[in-house]
This record gives structure tokens, sequence and C-alpha cells, in this order.
């Protein structure tokens, strides 16, 4: 299958990239290094199967010329900052529902009628309903992310009424693993290696969190798009777990052998609009024969890990 | 109350306004006659409460200074042709999710918290679920109008979380009455009056409709804002009833006195993306003490006779 990767050089951009290039595909990639890196690329790069496109995904031009021939759009691309949407109130419309849009448009122009989107357990907003199942009821968004994933959805879902796409939306929960390089972990290994004494943590501690690893989120969608043929295909991608916070902590903690003062912020969020938990029912998925093979836990563990041999990754503030 | 009505000359918006201005408030309206139409302007302009800023919503310099000293934000200004979708994909992401966007940043640039806004009960895409509540089952979009304004709905949400604003959020059916220029009604009136023997009708003619005649729709409007005071308010809009196709035909032949002969274009849906059938759940709106005052036909025939005496609208083909 000829592929287009938005993101390829992103955490799982470059990591779905590698893995579909091994599989025997080949893979035109796109990406800015906004947020991905270009090391990333460099198992891709070992494949002369594989092209980088070095441009921006809302360079129209770029984008339409560069996906030309290909058959499958895994539009990856996106504003990977949940945090800080309402400090940046253009960034989520402009790289998450102007760049669906971008992608939308340019497959029309090549004919393109595949996709596969990374959606977001946040496009259910703050429900009530947990482990929430991809027919959840109404959603009341509470972050501009979320909003702006729950956008996106909508518009790939309206292409595939109007013109005839096919597509496969997956809605993550936090996916940590190899190439991780935001997120709480990072953050408290960070801190801690800085300054083992004191670590701040946002919120109460008790926020529960429910992560899949990278590979195993990689299984899932390559599962789906081989096993699931309606023209709209929504999977929720998660564990049938979750942790609190102060759980990780403590995993983290124990792995580096520091016992540090824990100075929590308060409240029972982490930020504005973050959602309290995100816990995904996965039934769906996990009927097509997926299983994670990491537990969170073990996630964790293994994304420290990257992280304490690739200390020069903590150094790129974003 | 300080009111700032976008689309002001619209169908829906000038009524409102109208109504705002009769009750004691004061309007700033804006609207850029695109859809809009001067000549609906001319009530609101017998009040010197009224001003009319001539400009597009996405003109940002006009929208925030003209939005500068209201209170209350009513977004009415909209992309309202919801057929056309698939022929112009850039037009609902403009006109509906970028304007909304543009009308929040004007609002948070002049402290204004409080929005009212237009949506649609196409925003539960093509739902199982009828009668349709607000907390239906999370929507798969079928059209680019239904995508673009549950989007709408997201950022503003969003906002309500993040910078505290106020919303008011009223899915509409389809809203005639006077000042109504385009839909079936404009249509088949249009049709049938350059030639009475023959009616092209969309579909089979059996597709269910649920209409709600506009001065209703706008008492429900100021009722919800008067009574309810959630952070977020969200009230389905429509009747308890719904009529086919055929009917409203029915209806309007025998008002006018023709039978023509019934060409159907055949298929279940009006056009690609149509719902076959929007039909609300409007127990919350009723719960405030609702009702609306005109039953369907009533409401048809209202629209049919405002068209019959201010012909001159058929002219204007949009």
């Amino acid at each position: 299958m000829r592929c287009f990767v938005t993101g390829c050089a992103g955490f799982i951009g470059s990591l779905l990239t590698e893995r579909l290039l091994s599989a025997g595909h080949s893979v035109v990639g796109l990406d800015n290094l906004s947020t991905g890196q270009e090391r990333f690329l460099s198992g891709a790069r070992e494949y002369s199967s594989f092209r980088w496109v070095h441009a921006d995904v809302l360079d129209p031009a770029s984008l339409t010329a560069g996906m030309s021939g290909s058959e499958f759009v895994f539009h990856l691309a996106a504003n990977a900052d949940v945090r800080f949407g309402f400090e940046h109130p253009h960034r989520d419309l402009e790289q998450n529902i102007l760049a669906t849009h971008a992608v939308l448009e340019a497959m029309r122009k090549n004919g393109i009628g595949r996709i596969a989107f990374s959606s977001s357990g946040s496009v259910y907003g703050d429900t009530p309903w947990v482990p929430t199942p991809e027919d959840a009821r109404f959603p009341i968004h509470t972050s501009l992310y979320g909003a702006s994933k729950a956008a996106s959805e909508g518009l790939i879902t309206a292409y595939c009424a109007g013109f005839g796409f096919q597509s496969y939306i997956f809605r993550f929960v936090s996916i940590l693993g190899e190439r991780y390089t935001h997120g709480h972990i990072v953050d408290f290994y960070r801190q801690l290696r800085s300054d083992a004494s004191t670590l701040r943590v946002l919120g109460d501690g008790r926020q529960r969190k429910s992560y899949l690893y990278v590979q195993d989120c990689i299984d899932a969608m390559l599962l789906a798009i081989d096993r699931s043929h309606e023209r709209v295909n929504i999977f929720n991608l998660g564990t049938n777990d979750h942790c609190e916070v102060n759980e990780s902590i403590r995993w983290i903690c124990e792995a580096l052998r520091v016992t540090p003062r824990i100075d929590y912020s308060g409240g029972d969020r982490g930020w504005i609009g973050d959602n309290p938990f995100i816990f995904l029912d996965t039934a769906k998925i996990s009927a097509l024969g997926w299983r994670p093979t990491l537990t969170i836990r073990q996630g964790v563990l293994r994304t420290l890990e990257y992280l304490r041999t690739n200390p020069d990754l903590l150094e790129r503030r974003r």
C-alpha cells in the first residue's frame, strides 16, 4: 500500500511510519519539525521506500503534491499540546481543524479516499460516563483540544458521506513509550533529574489517567484497518486499566530510587479544561482480537527508561 | 441589555433584532448582506437604539470594534445553505467554524462573556434516535453543515470552560415564517408560480421534516435566556410534530388552488448528506413553559402568504 503519513517525524507518526515500512508498504511522510524531530526519521530513512516532505500541513501546495500517488492517508500531525489551548486559542483551530480540512481537500484533489485519523478520548468532553464507549452521549467540550479533535472527526465523517471516503478514527487515551517527549512523565523526570528533593505536581495527584503503550496503539490501528470495513470506523484505543498520577509518581520514584517531597498545586484538575478522567471502553477494538502487551505500569517504566537513555530529549523545551 | 447581533439583516437575525429593540434593549447589528437583505433592517432602523455595522464576521477589526460596549452576543451569522456543502467544502468551514471562532475571540478582547448561538438539529448527524434529545448519542456527521455547527458549539463550550463564558446554544429544526427566503417552500412556490402544471421534488417526497415558526423560535430563545442560568445552556427548538414533504406540498397546492403533476427525483434524501429526518425532543424547552403558537401547517401557510405578498423576494436567486 502506498501510504502518506502527516506528522511522520512525531512520536506516534515516526513509529507508525517504521512499522508500515517494515511491513512492506511505501511511505511518503510530511512533517514540518515543529513538534517532530528529524532524528526520529533515521529508522525510516533506511528504507528506499520512504520519502520525507519537509513541509507544513497548512501549505496546500506541498501537501497536495506530496500526497500524489498515495492510496491511504494517516493524518497524525496535530497540535499535541493539550494543556495550553487557552493560552493560544488559535492553535487548536489551525493545527487541528484547519489542518484536517486541508488534508481532506488534498485527498479529494488526488482522488485518495481512505484516511486514518489520530483522535482523542478528549472528544467526549467532561463525560460522566466512564469507561466511555464510542457511542457515548453528546459531548459538551471543556477543552479546545477536545473540541478541535471532535470537529476534525466531524469533517472527516462528512467527507465520507459526501465524497465516499472511508475513515478510521482512533480515539486515544494518553499514549506513552519510546519517543514520548511531553507530558507527565517527562515533566516529572525532568524535575527529579535536576532536583530529586522536590516534585511539583499540578492538581492533587488524584487525577486518574489511562495510558496506552505506543506500539500497542499502532498494533490496534493496523488491525482495525485490516479487519474493519465500514464507511466510518471509530475505535477507542486504551487499556482496560487506569492509574492515579500519584501511582505513576511512585513507580517513577522507585525506579529512580528517589524520595522527593511532593508539592501539589491543588484542585482536582491538572489545568483548566483538563479532563479529570479519560478512561475508554475498549470492547470494540478488543472484539477484533487486540490486546495491549504492556500494562500501564510497564508502559510508564519503559517510557522512563527511554528518557534515561535519551537525556538530550529533555533539553529541548517546547 | 446592550446586545450585539451577527447576521442582523438575515431571516431570523432581523426579526430577533426587532424583538430585542421593542423590548427596550439596544442592538448593534453586524451583517455583510451576503445572505441578509437591507430591506429587513427597516424595522430596526426606526429605533435610535439600533446601529448597523456593514461588515463581514470574518473581518476581525470591524467585528471587535463593533462589539465594543456590548454585554450579550447573539451569533446568528452563518452559511445558511445547508444543501450545497459538498459543492463548496470551504464555505461551512469559513462561515460557520471560523466565524464562530472570530466571534469568540472578539468577545474575549471586549470582555464580553455571554453568547447565544443558532445551532441546528443537524448536529446530531444521522441519528437513529428520534425524537432526538439534547443528550443523544455521539454524532456521526453526514453533512458539512451539521459538522460545522457541532464544531462551533464545541468551541463555544470550550470557551465557557476556559474563559468563564456563559452560552445559550439553540438547536433549531428548519425555521419558517416571514422573511424566509430559501428552502422547500420557496422552491415549490417559485416553481408553481412560473408553471403550475409540474412540480419537481427532490427525493421521494416522503422525507419527514419538522418546522418551527420563526416568532415561536425567538420566543423560546428569549425565554431560555431569561430562565436558564447554567454555564452552558443547550436547547432543542422545534415543534412536537412533523410532516412529510408531500403534506406541505398538498397544503401549498390547496392554498394556491393548483394541481400540478409531481415529478420526484427519487431516493429517500433530498440531497447528499441531507438528514432524512430531523425531529427533536423539545421536553427541555417545554419545561420552561414555552409552547409554539403555530402548528407546522399554519407556519407553512403563513410563509406562503408572506411570499405571495413579497414576490420580489423570489427574484433574488441565491
